[in-house]
């Protein structure tokens, strides 16, 4: 029995899919313990946009540590965090005209939600929030509330309050969203108070790769000025430059009240998240949300430099060339194998939907195909079923056709073997 | 206006009665931007037992880096993983009769409280929780929902719902507080629900160091066994070898259900938390509770590094005796400047409570009076008025020493300039 | 000043509507106390389907007190209660080949919704419950938190929990109603546990009339059946023959999981509910919900009469028939007034609906205009926009035909005068 | 097998404990249909305290009735409505310095209640209710959430919220309750946020006839004032004049915030209920609260009448006549059969408590010895273990004696024959 199995918690999860050992990594490279190498498309659930020990990274957190740079240190104020802070305003906020303030949360994603949600319902003085159905922005008991999956939400062991779950405009075009917020938000009957804001998730990664439209994303902008309700864009996953710009929402070229960043943003895999929010929104008293590891300064000196890589090695350029090739390798070379295949994707994230394939569990046969080949791959949506092409950023050209090659493998195996 | 007022949210805090930027540390020395040196007394509230880059663990970490170890691998098994596992066993669980699976969960002491929370609910079918007026979990909505500050609890901006607060036996002497939650559990018309958990800090720390007594500690103990209700101890911040034993509830001879663990786990200020859990209560389904951060794989490394230290350094034995000189100190060198001064403390964290002082503000004056003269302490409790002491396991007598003397030297300005 | 307004509580509304004293009533007649004689299409809001002390009934409720039985007698046995319970098996149970219990709940309809409330929850160990946009089910806290109105919910002072509202098929054309709660349902991303029960009124009364049709009831009953959801029919305000049969779901051929009963079951006006439900589901414990006035006797007494009067007079046939008579009377004197007016009804409720027209307040200029004219009737649904055509189910012809002339001309006077 | 056992629910309780059918009574006597007949002490659960029938009363709604009186009005004004409020007004807010609204609520206590706490949320902006341990104040969700029995409360099927249970001075007397309140209002880590309102009874009927204190209800009144939180009577049980004084708080010398009535309201039985709410909170809007039955028109004829014959009858004196007529009965016949019997009582509310009894189910037994004997009487408290002698305020003295008589025979038998 392996120290795992002995000592640690059923709740384990992805160790079950890719059960190897690992050891060392770097950029888009995993090495097991068996010295086997795997090409990793799963990129840390998204919290390694700029791909595994990233040197020019690496090296200014390596001066930090050994300069005895302070490590840990709440929020109280630290050189580090002082250029992370000019940076970010520099580099990101200034050059979008995006007036935020920046709230250092507990350095994870639901955090930054659980920052989001009790501002979102300060500022307004009202309670409920409106979510997508497909949504997933948290495990903690406030982001929890407005996420979507029926399994995590059982596991409060307490009705989840709060939430009113919209029907996604993917799932049902036949209704205008819109159109159906705004009369819950002033139909005098609709049973469903206004919110205190709309949350979104501009792609939904967990949610299996679904994507909103950037005429959508306007009009809930529309709707959330013309009702004085607030739109938080949770840019946790797909924030960060995955979509190609580094909000994902730029695109769309609308503000949002509130913006969550986490995973990528460190540029390094450390825990780090911030919440974006409008200085008019500003009415925190100290300390009213804190955590222990909101100063996480090794993540900051990460931040800061991942964000000058991203600039020098023009990540959003490249992304929107490999958006390309992979829409093109998937177009011609993955669909065409099964009529009943769907695809959707966005930037460097794209989802295979093997939903309707006829074949059982397709999408997780062909994941394990996949890993088999040396090819580290996550699944995601409804029944899991959608397989989620997510490498880093910085991937080379050839291990992301190599990678999209094991997988047009592991499909001609699953799919064509069987009929 | 610096970045920080130009760019962060109004929820800073630390940084408002430290108004100084901070650059480097080592051990119990906090050096600023200006020059200045500060002993440390605050101790990343908690997070750093082992003192700032403790050159032992220092070392682990800056080779697991340069040596491209991963840096990030959500719940994928890992070398330095099972490493720590395998310590952790040996060093900790194993030696105290301790018979644990461990859960790593997002690397936030609040995010290890949410999955205490979630399983407890799950274990039991029960919905309540109870928790002592005092307390302090955390700020996500679980959490928070059995936190006692009235501040923070209107953050959430909805009800906190689940929770029933018990008066803390320190605060109510006259009442049996183990027989007044056993008539909760019992009375048919108590109006109160038998809760699946009660929640204890043996110490609570943030409500102002307040020291819950063994025997309290073991017939809660007893009346969780007799009535079926699990008994969760958060040693966020004084598990670790702060109160002397590693584990806080070791003294007390009892075993809880649950212990969340944080702060200076990972023996170097990274983000890391873990809750441990007897094996009939693991029933998590797989992923039923996770977080992208809960694989912080160098906090694995410090991890291991820290309980290793620890033994090698005594760091138990030399806790006790820098309790005695702690007690010795405030005994007969503070307290007698003023009748109404309290003070509890147990291990190495401390607490002078001036709440019952004439002179209005008397902590905060003689907190900003220490950071004057170079220390850096903090405050907790009703009105702030509970200065901590709270310095490194590791901290060296003379330091030690010499931060008491800075504390002397302030109240008697405090104190006794008003006089 | 009034005693009125001297002594009574702002809350009083209809007495704002129809400023005078009413002293005596007889049928579909009410007389105020200035002599003046109103016709009345309100029927206490559907509490008098028999008239104003219906000479059958009356009879019967004096030789009760006359001969001192029994007044009130909680869940006793009395020979009233029996005599009530055997006649409601024989003449409505039985012919209709529904097998339920009978619960005697408080003797109003909001009692016996949040009976119907708990014994779901208790069934089915499920918490949320689905009701429709538009919905009333009453204004204690649980019939309050499915009632869908934003102005009573505000007034509950804290959040509504457990409910999900659908958007009616009424307004909602577009959007196939049955499968999307199904979806809800079945979804593991919907964000919507399965829900306990699904509550309906067949015609939302003070929703403005809103009719479901047959098929809906029945493709609901067949959702509910496969997802093992139970069906609840608040029959409160449209039960007890309003629709021509006794139930309103008849028609529909399906047989409800519940049934509330309240308004006109006691025929006279006394407050009196109930709540049928079928026997595997009677896992209600003694006492687990009761209420002091659950035994009204002389509410029985009425309601044995009115069960034997409804019998003798073919009150369902004289429904059909005034059915016939409204509906012609509003589609050729009432609607070709202005092409916006909408029209909705079934058996003897009947809405015209003013909120498409385009003078302001239209619906309440016409009530003012008929109460000035006679005639004494309620508005209904959003913005009070609906005129609520809903006499006894006894009225006379003539006074039907009367009342109906009354609403033509003040029609004529509010859209033609404008025009 | 009977009726009830064929058609009415599991859910009856009273019937089980008096099996026979009841037909006809008068003031104190009930008679059943196997022509036996009963002396009265259960007295409708506190629905009748003028008797059953009481001629005065029957009277004046036979003749109501017979002149067509109207029935049911909801909130129009009626006749007989004025009149009511006039007598109120003269005959009990007048004399007492009452300056009260008065507001017709759904005729049911728990209507009253939850009318109570809507508008002490509204008025104070607060969600949080104080109630005491052993409190019943109903069954419907509102008035279930502040009632303190554990079965009651899972019947909810879903956790009950925004109450804080306090515990009752009688079972703590170690405890300053008044201080721990305060504490829990204004201490900043008490968990507990400040009330809207603390509801009371001041003799706790159902929790098993537990007394209040007057300088424990005064020091309430006095800790509501100073801390801007309502306090509400919720004299449904014990208001009407059970406890000597029509209002049970009057002795206590205060004025409460609101007080919700109903049971003996009406004189006869009928549903009725008002709440009294001081005119500076009666910040209603019209029907922000409503109910179908809020003007049960006979039920204003009876209480008007009842009013008059408390007057005429002068029932007051005679209460405190027969409260001491009762406590001398069972202090000096009772109480000394058993050492461990426990006496509470005030007005004509008695408990005899056979809690620390060491027969089994003495209560019980006794409760059926008594039925066996002509008496009817209600158990209430912990385990059913208080014997609560409350009859009609109207009983007749021999009545009254013979009563007790065969309580002290009942009484004999079973902790006598045991010894």
């Amino acid at each position: 029995m392996s120290i795992y199995e002995e000592l640690e918690s059923n709740v384990r999860s992805y160790c079950r899919s890719f059960p190897v050992s690992f050891n060392r990594a770097k950029m888009s490279k995993m090495y097991a313990d068996d010295g086997r190498e795997y090409i990793d498309f799963f990129n840390g659930a998204g919290a390694l946009d700029y791909g595994h020990n990233n040197d020019y990274i690496k090296k200014r957190i390596i001066e930090y540590i050994e300069s005895d740079g302070i490590s840990h240190a709440l929020d109280l104020h630290t050189r580090v965090k002082g250029e992370f802070l000019t940076t970010f305003r520099n580099l990101i906020l200034k050059p979008r005209g995006l007036d935020y303030k920046v709230m250092f949360c507990g350095p994870t994603g639901t955090n930054s939600v659980e920052a989001a949600l009790k501002l979102s319902r300060k500022v307004t003085g009202r309670t409920g929030i409106f979510a997508l159905s497909g949504s997933f922005h948290g495990m903690t008991l406030g982001s929890l509330s407005i996420t979507s999956g029926k399994v995590p939400r059982a596991g409060a062991g307490i009705p989840l309050t709060g939430v009113t779950f919209i029907p996604h405009p993917h799932s049902h075009p036949e209704l205008d969203t819109i159109a159906y917020m705004e009369e819950l938000m002033t139909d005098e009957y609709s049973g469903v108070e206004k919110p205190a804001a709309v949350f979104i998730e501009t792609v939904q990664a967990e949610g299996g790769v679904i994507v909103l439209s950037d005429k959508f994303i306007r009009d809930l902008r529309d709707l959330c000025d013309r009702q004085g309700v607030l739109l938080v864009v949770d840019d946790i996953q797909v924030g960060c430059g995955r979509t190609g710009k580094f909000c994902s929402f730029e695109q769309a070229g609308i503000i949002p009240d509130m913006v969550t960043l986490s995973k990528s943003i460190s540029g390094y895999g450390l825990p780090m998240a911030l919440l974006l929010l409008k200085p008019e929104h500003d009415i925190w008293t100290p300390a009213e949300h804190n955590g222990t590891f909101r100063g996480n300064q090794m993540a900051f000196v990460g931040a800061k430099a991942a964000l000058e890589y991203r600039e020098e090695h023009r990540l959003e350029e490249k992304t929107l060339k490999d958006e390309a090739l992979v829409r093109k390798f998937v177009t011609e070379r993955l669909l065409p194998m099964d009529k009943n295949l769907q695809y959707r994707g966005k930037g460097l994230i794209h989802g295979v939907d093997f939903g309707r394939v006829e074949i059982e569990d397709a999408a997780g046969l062909v994941g394990k195909e996949c890993f088999l080949n040396g090819l580290v791959i996550e699944r995601a949506g409804r029944g899991d079923c959608v397989l989620k092409i997510m490498p880093a950023l910085t991937i080379e050209e050839d291990e992301l056709i190599k990678g999209l090659e094991i997988i047009e493998e592991a499909m001609k195996k699953v799919l064509m073997g069987n009929k």
